[in-house]
């Protein structure tokens, strides 16, 4: 052991990383193998989500609304909406039922919870077992991990995400909530130093990727560019305003809306100096592949393939 | 003749890019042979560049104006700031002029040149011809552009750079001119929609980069993204608030200062539907290549190959 030791020490910074790199690699290799046997599940999940990056039209050609309702198959949808990250909860609901009157849809309900107490109330159970589209209105993503996070609401609504077919759609902090790794805090100006931007687990409906909201608007490629090089496992997803993805089966991403989608992919990454910088120092990475979507261009999460339209077919209907 | 764009109608959408981009690919890489003879002048430049992203340290460390000064390899180097950029030209010229004694240099004079009649001032040249230093200051490149373009005082630094050896430097507008290329005007939050970033001739004393400023500060990712989907053939060069590079032989970056340079090689986009949009619509691009570099790290623009630390040996004196 001591050899070993005494050998690792004498290599220098560039090989030692290296071997850290390959040895990342390998287990990366391993777990992607392991990854795909697990996901075997994703092609059986029938629900749909749709990730709005915040800001989408709700007075004039309401695109990303009309087609999340488009989705549902049905002529008269019922909406839910959780207005719980909210800090004007009213005022946001009002204004998605004002939204959804436009295209005619006219049984859109609230459901706001402020408390996990309220939680235990077994009629918003059984409403969101019944609604076609669950919509998670923006705010505070924090406000939904900690308020929902372990309750029946929540586990009410990830049964029916992974064993029924409906649609789960987010909008800003609702869109940054839906996966498994979700951001909560980190300046832009500020990532891309370690430590900068702040990560907790999210509700759990999307996997491998983290979402990041209001991407072009606010400036935020540098906390997507931290997240994959600090785990190149994930990939970072930047919905600007008033565009969103589809993402079917759990991996399959389709752009709607009228601005752009950012993707992130680290698996190419080639140097860190990350785990020989102190918490507060800047990040320097090597080779992290950013792609743009606009309307109707996809991404395969999986497979980490760009889909062009003429691949999709469009998502136009 | 008619046959041919029959033909070419017939393909698909995907086909007729592939079509486009093999040609682009093949005239790039003509275009690269004939780089690689012309740019073997770039190794008899002896000046160095020090490009910064704006706002460095004025008081305390200092590193980035320490550096700058170290590099003339001078006891007692003599700068000439240049602040035409400036809209406060007198502040601006008063800070540096502290900040330079703070640090040792007291040989430090301003040249605020407000038109082009200004630049016909023979004394400008006299003094430019004996600099050690030329340093722009921040504020607006075109003024930059418009008022120096074409006068002896810019042709003066121009011969000085290439011929000579001395040391030229330029702070945030006074860093973005430097290029043969120059972005003026395009906010972050537009950028990434056809048309939405001006670009135009900036000083040209480095080519084949496009330079951007208080790049993290001011979230400027889509920038740059939009200006390598337009010409791979420029790498984009996104300089950190305090950071800053040293440019030697016209080609070879090397990272100073706090923060991160971040760079944006375009050599690989498989797909863009660029040109197939209207001005305003927005830019879908695979593949993107971006790095980040903080100091001691380094960037080989001829290459396009990543420096690490122990490849430079790091920049500390």
């Amino acid at each position: 052991m001591k050899k070993k030791e005494i050998i690792f020490r004498l290599l220098n910074q560039r090989t030692q990383q290296m071997i850290l790199y390959t040895t990342f690699s390998y287990y990366a290799y391993m777990f992607e193998g392991y990854l795909k046997k697990s996901d075997s599940n994703l092609e059986k999940i029938q629900s749909v989500l749709v990730a709005i990056g915040g800001n989408e039209d709700k007075e004039k050609g309401l695109n990303i609304l009309k087609h999340t309702v488009f989705l549902t198959n049905k002529k008269e949808p019922y909406i839910e909406l959780i207005t719980t990250a909210s800090s004007m909860p009213k005022e946001s609901g009002a204004s998605y039922i004002a939204a959804f009157e436009k295209i005619g849809v006219k049984n859109v309900k609230i459901i706001d919870i402020r408390t996990r107490e309220q939680t235990k109330n077994p009629e918003y159970v059984e409403r969101l077992k019944k609604a076609d589209v669950i919509f998670f209105t923006g705010g505070d993503q924090l406000k939904i991990t900690s308020i929902l996070g372990g309750t029946p609401v929540l586990e009410t609504i990830k049964s029916r995400y992974f064993n029924e077919n409906c649609i789960i759609a987010g909008t800003s902090a609702g869109a940054s909530a839906m996966s498994e790794t979700m951001i909560y805090e980190g300046e832009s100006s500020e990532a891309l130093c370690k430590g900068k931007v702040q990560l907790t687990s999210g509700i759990g409906l999307v996997k491998n990727v983290v979402i990041d909201s209001h991407f072009i608007q606010r400036g935020r490629f540098s906390r997507l560019m931290d997240i994959v090089t600090t785990n190149p496992g994930n990939i970072g997803l930047g919905l600007g305003e008033d565009t969103g993805v589809v993402i079917r089966q759990g991996y399959l991403l389709e752009s709607i809306g009228n601005g752009l989608v950012v993707i992130f992919d680290g698996q190419h990454i080639k140097y860190t100096n990350i785990f020989n910088i102190q918490i507060g120092e800047a990040i320097a990475v090597e080779n992290v592949c950013v792609h743009t979507l606009v309307k109707g261009h996809g991404y395969n999460m999986l497979t980490r393939k760009y889909i062009t339209p003429s691949e999709t077919g469009g998502c136009e209907h």
